[in-house]
């Protein structure tokens, strides 16, 4: 039994009915050419006939009276895979509106605590000859990112491989994969994405902070125990404001308590696209991506009567190295420019955003960058202790995520081609509405997680981010007449 | 807003992850015949069409400030119909058994409560050309039996019968139908049930106690502000020990602390086979169900090496009156005999038993039925109140309701034929394990609903209710012989 980190153990004490702390992925493959009306029923009892699972996956949460109330991970001796591997069905006629119903559901509900937290599901009856997958892992387990990654390292490039070991047969933690699988081709990080391009110079500052925090917390047995901690760290940062919370994020609708109920939204864009519009603008993808979630927000706001007089603010989380156990995420802070109707200058405008933020990174001390580290990365603790809500909030109105994935078409068992791979995150408190971008061979993969209830027809947004995407592309092209 | 009665919300007080306090129904139906593939789907946007719902599924659970924290009902003005219905599909061969899988998964998360508590799901694939409805209601609005009759009222006798309003729109509380509909036949009590026979002797005990009990109650502001209230009933009902707990129950394997997930199995056996046993052993339909259970019981615990010594003691809910509203349950406690080899005997024991108690619940004075009502019908707050649980466990082993519904057939959309109603009720600390019989048309159904954890292959009992069927039907058939 070992305990566990003091982060990951946040994302349990702070989780309640209304805010379940897990991650998900939605996975979507075509389904083999020749596979018979039973091949997912097959394939599910195959998956099930084995009781073996990596040491990620056989561990369960406690908290004991020998580790003061602390949360530690202990093996479950007594797992039962037909709980954790699960075979579902789209009604007719099995639409991805169906699909991202079914979803939705599927991610607003709790994990079971009393076994390991994770849920894996196979999903049949999608139209168009395909399948898919729906895997929930808790966040005290792994962070989004680190569980995307996982399920391309349990993929194959090589359309031809067979019994492939299941998802939680392979350690995620390792780098190897099994000695007998072609490896999966995970992507040298792009120019495209933030997330492991600023991380280097900061891990040694993140780990002392994480570190003396962690000692603090240790004799906390509750969570309103381990508050002052956070507290402090807070303050910290909050006194460096001008480097660490450089924006004044308006309140908006995205910026209210939550429900337990799930909307679940994706789709996927052409890589080349985007990549066009960044080369005639002198931008980056990351520029792009953000530009498009603006104009979309921007027509959504103004469509219910909701937009904020001042731009709203992102927080973009970016990897701080990856030592040791736990997540290690970091955030800058952008504008969105959702106050400028033109798309070219909101173009403008969030680039130079963007390239402060970054600047800016390089020369903050650690305190005030493990502050907004934890306002971002964990922000269920924080909001849920009273006062302290009101001291980080509204610092930022939504956290966008752009994070890159393989290059090369992925397959599973059977030759099951991965047509789409979509990531689900955590809505909390005050943080209505999350935008996790992967990319994945030749597409862009936009997945949006709101709360069901104050992000109304969540849908819509798929839409205006096309809308949003043409207007860029018509920007682009003016730009390069000019 | 009304403030809810102390004893509804008790079932808020006390739910946690682990102890979901919603009840459900399973109902099983023969498509029509003409019936076309889209029949559910259509049927699904027909009944989404509209957001009016009847004042009882339109109230969502709020605490106050001006209520000292208390729970009381509130209109919910922003009602979301298509959040509460649901399109589902099982997945092939759409066999009894994956009906189970999902609706136990179904049963296992919790209600939203930023929400009217409760979910409609309807089911499509079930083979055979049958669909299933499963919904699922806290017991904060009604408990199983209101929730069965309540599904009764809204179905019809008349295969005929079209444009039926939805369950949602049909008044729980009124005895009145919609003018437009043929009345359903909601069976007279009969013999068969302890339900209601018992009820009019001690409604108005019952009724002084639940009063003077929520008058204490009334500055309580959480689950252990209202403890002390309980803890004096109990006490009363303690004093008067012999008469309220004739029997000392074993400790079992069903009477541990439980775990958030749930195992359902289901089943119908001919109410004729009952009756014949009945009729050859001068017994009661009720002591011959409860004799199946006490073989089926003595079976799956002898094959898991976990039969008690003592004889296991049930705890059957009987009815205390309707005044007023919420759950006006009380309860008698009955030997299951599980001891003895024989069947004949063992049948002959359980009905001496159940005659006692009988005869005993008339003399007993009000607190402790009270008392023992509260332990019976809303056992997870005492359970979780420490040093409470510790009094009145093992008091009785399980809890098996046989809860009497209509004799004719029943039909719903389109003459859709109800060939099964099971109801699904709430396993809790200590009761891992719930029985619930229900009548309907020529057959007993049988629900039972456990803790996945503590209740291994709970689908066993099953089998394992057969087997004692026939043990009981070759003892009455020798009886006769005799």
């Amino acid at each position: 039994m070992g305990v566990m980190s003091f982060r990951d153990s946040m994302f349990l004490l702070a989780e309640s009915r209304e805010r379940p702390t897990h991650v998900g992925s939605l996975l979507l493959f075509e389904r083999p050419e020749d596979a018979g009306p039973d091949f997912l029923g097959d394939l599910h009892r195959r998956l099930v006939s084995s009781n073996e699972v990596a040491r990620t996956f056989s561990r369960r949460a406690v908290r004991t009276v020998g580790s003061l109330g602390q949360w530690a991970w202990e093996d479950d001796d007594d797992l039962d895979i037909e709980y954790h591997v699960r075979l579902s069905a789209l009604p007719r006629p099995g639409r991805i509106r169906e699909l991202l119903e079914l979803v939705s559901r599927l991610h607003g509900t709790l994990l079971d605590r009393h076994r390991p937290l994770w849920e894996f599901h196979l999903i049949e009856g999608v139209e168009g000859d395909r399948f898919a997958i729906y895997f929930k892992i808790h966040h005290a387990l792994m962070d989004g990112v680190t569980g995307i990654r996982h399920l391309q390292k349990a993929l194959s490039t090589d359309p031809e491989a067979r019994d492939m070991p299941p998802f939680w047969q392979v350690d995620p933690r390792s780098k190897r994969r099994p000695a007998d699988q072609a490896p999966a081709a995970v992507a040298a990080p792009r120019e495209s994405s933030l997330l492991s391009s600023v991380g280097s110079t900061l891990a040694g500052g993140w780990n002392t902070v994480s570190a003396a925090v962690t000692d603090t917390a240790r004799t906390a047995t509750q969570v309103l125990g381990v508050a002052p901690a956070l507290v402090d760290a807070l303050y910290e940062g909050l006194a460096h404001r001008d480097t660490a919370l450089p924006f004044e994020a308006p309140h908006s609708m995205l910026n209210v308590p939550i429900t337990g109920a799930r909307r679940f939204a994706a789709e996927s864009w052409p890589i080349k696209r985007i990549q066009r519009v960044r080369e005639r603008t002198d931008s980056t993808v990351n520029d792009v991506v953000l530009a498009m979630c603006a104009g979309a927000l921007r027509r959504y706001m103004l469509d219910l009567d909701a937009l904020p007089e001042r731009p709203l603010v992102a927080a973009l989380p970016v990897s701080l190295g990856t030592s040791g156990e736990g997540n290690q995420l970091g955030a800058i802070l952008v504008t969105l420019a959702t106050d400028e109707p033109d798309a070219a200058t909101r173009l403008e405008r969030i680039k130079a955003s963007g390239k402060a933020a970054k600047a800016n990174l390089d020369q903050r001390d650690p305190m005030a960058i493990a502050a907004l580290s934890l306002a971002v990365a964990a922000p269920l603790p924080l909001g849920s202790v009273p006062g302290v809500s009101s001291m980080i909030n509204p610092g930022f109105n939504l956290i966008i995520s752009n994070v890159p994935g393989p290059q090369a078409p992925l397959y599973w068992e059977g030759g099951s081609k991965l047509v789409g791979m979509y990531p689900l995150s955590v809505p909390m408190d005050g943080q209505a509405l999350n935008v996790t971008v992967f990319s994945y061979a030749d597409n862009m993969e936009f997945g949006l997680t709101g709360d069901r209830r104050s992000v109304p027809r969540l849908q819509r947004l798929l839409t205006f981010l096309e809308e949003s995407l043409v207007e860029l592309e018509e920007a682009a092209d003016a730009a390069v007449e000019d």
